[in-house]
């Protein structure tokens, strides 16, 4: 069918270009094979019963005001209670610091809005998170990559890229995705130092932070920053942007997120926010307050905490186990992914096709790489994935890519 | 707080500017003011035991599975019900037609983004739709504003606007938001032709439809296109985009809405949705479909018609009664608003001040307008106040106004 439509398509729809992303996850649909390509959590973990007393208990006693609209900034008790949360890693925040988003990609979306003017340079970790890429792409923004090696952004490189006059600099301190790295605390003081000695801010993306499975829990570049910059260190200093959400500590399908940020930025955020989508559903953030609130998530990290170290031990014994030689992995301390490297040369992208057709599913590592490279990378999700599978799945994968090597 | 960030927001954001809407949502949460001025939903409507039924429903069932992330086209079954519903209005689409959006104003959002390069002109009606201004305004949209009276856009007046080459057209023909006028039949042809005489493609946003009070359902121009094209006058053209909504007949706390249009474009809108904000909350959409499924909506939308009808009759009657003479006002057959205009050379933006001093609120008209004028105008909203509550209020409205008139 023509329509007049096709030829009308704005410029920056040719950078939206390939959805891998959401092509994979239809992958992931079919049952038959085992995924460990998307990022989905562990449905086992998900307080279905928890949800649905807080539904019955909001719809009995607020059922009017959690149908109707509400206000951009979110639900004013769920900021109430982040500042809280907030508070406890050893940073003030008041609840105009904080917008709730409906998830953290609407988060990344809302920030290229506001900040990203076409041809605009932003600092990357390479790789780096896609769908952040996704969504800066179409306002036009252009990428200096940092190379990160097994902890995180390599810092020292980070001066060169500085110079070229970036808007911000997008990290993932923690368990990064895609590649599960950490950033070492003396990387996170040395970013600090240079992000400050440029002028340039920082947007710190914490999806997984409480998703720890050993070591010791490093401070957040944002709460570092307030030490830098005030020796009490309990004040939000404004040049940190974060970002986290519920969709790892809760259930995704709620989509709800929050951002915290200066007073002037979370303004033009929330105006951004009502053109985009006027407000984050009322229902969800009120249902969401019901259950967190009163230490819920505390406790509940914790057995998502135990049933993910689980899975991520066992998809590194598998690696262990079935992958050949000349290949070679992250070891994440937290978070949903580790990051395989395979021989320099091999790519990654056919591969896929062959994992496929042997009932098993990763994600091919070169569109985490903004500015090229990483062809022989992929990323592998542990968190969705049954221990069982994974050991079943990982054999799979092992044989695709030892005669993949073989063939070469 | 000086913080790096109040340098850096993009040129698009001095065009956000004012959050007209949001600041005046904010009055209406002032227990103490009878306001006219948002487009709330009465939640004596909202089917708050259903949807307690619902969720309980869909925690039992398939609480795994409504928590989870979820496609970015949106809940099948739900895009299926939408099909359906759409039969009946005489056009056959498919889900492949069809993306669920997190409110309609999310589908103007990703219209913008997928279509708008900056500079494009939008043709529009004059007053229209301040939230479809205000997602445009940040792709930099420019305006061809075809003027409207008591019977919608003149199109008499459309064929020259036709020739300044606009991207698309956008009109919501029904119960118009914000003067609650609606495009008589015969206007609706002649827009049609000359659409296609002029090669440009239509934007209709219908998200009152069902709620007509009195008069004949008038065929959607989506529909007319049909036949226009196709003497049988069954299949989708593509030449329209549709959007309409469930906040209105369901509740709009749930934020979800549909988009219709061809192929191709919901590809693009997919792509678009997917940095946006990945999809819409899984949760919310089963619970909707769980709600709305099997004839409930059909049901249901007799008691919000019956309840509107008399709000609207009840503020047609007061403005009798109330409102000095040199005022006059519309005379909506459905939707939420009504639109009353003051003697020339009047100003309502610094009416409102006098207005809540005096415990009530109206929109002024203004920002509607995208090419300026209408300062004398308002828009008032009868849906949302009781019977009584409307008397009050309008009897302090128009005491205001009297004073106003007579001090000129």
């Amino acid at each position: 069918m023509h329509t007049p439509w096709e030829h009308r398509f704005a410029h920056r729809t040719q950078r939206m270009g390939s959805s891998v992303i959401r092509e994979l996850l239809k992958l992931t649909e079919s049952p038959d094979i085992i995924s460990f390509a998307g990022g989905l959590p562990a449905p086992d973990v998900f307080p279905v019963e928890d949800f649905a007393e807080a539904c019955q208990r909001v719809l009995r006693d607020m059922g009017k005001y959690a149908l109707q609209y509400g206000s951009t900034e979110g639900y004013t008790p769920l900021r109430e209670m982040i500042a809280r949360h907030t508070a406890r890693y050893g940073i003030s925040v008041t609840i105009d610091n904080i917008m709730i988003t409906s998830g953290s990609q609407q988060a990344l979306d809302l920030l290229g809005k506001i900040f990203i003017n076409r041809g605009d340079r932003v600092l990357v970790e390479s790789p780096t998170y896609l769908g952040a890429l996704q969504a800066w792409n179409a306002y036009g923004a252009e990428y200096v990559a940092v190379p990160s090696d097994k902890d995180g952004m390599m810092t020292d490189a980070l001066e060169n890229a500085l110079r070229t006059g970036p808007k911000f600099i997008y990290v993932l301190p923690n368990f990064q995705n895609p590649t599960g790295v950490t950033l070492p605390i003396e990387r996170r003081h040395k970013l600090i130092e240079l992000a400050d000695r440029y002028g340039v801010p920082i947007v710190e993306d914490d999806p997984y932070g409480q998703l720890r499975y050993e070591g010791e829990h490093l401070p957040s570049v944002v709460a570092l920053d307030g030490q830098y910059r005030d020796d009490q260190g309990a004040c939000y200093s404004g040049n940190v942007i974060y970002l986290s959400t519920f969709s790892k500590t809760l259930a995704p399908g709620i989509r709800l997120a929050w951002v915290i940020a200066p007073p002037e930025v979370i303004r033009k955020m929330v105006q951004a926010k009502q053109g985009a989508d006027l407000h984050t559903a009322t229902f969800n953030q009120i249902v969401a307050y019901e259950v967190a609130h009163g230490g819920f998530l505390d406790r509940h990290i914790h057995l998502i905490r135990r049933v993910y170290k689980e899975r991520r031990d066992v998809m590194l014994a598998a690696l262990d186990s079935y992958f050949p030689p000349g290949t070679d992995w992250t070891q994440p301390q937290g978070g949903l992914f580790l990051w395989a490297t395979t021989p320099e040369g091999m790519d990654t992208t056919p591969l896929l096709k062959v994992a496929i057709e042997n009932k098993v599913a990763f994600v091919p590592g070169a569109p985490f790489y903004p500015c090229g490279g990483g062809g022989n990378t992929m990323r592998l999700n542990f968190s969705n994935a049954t221990p069982d599978n994974i050991r079943i799945g990982m054999a799979r994968l092992g044989k695709v890519l030892k005669e993949a090597i073989e063939k070469k």
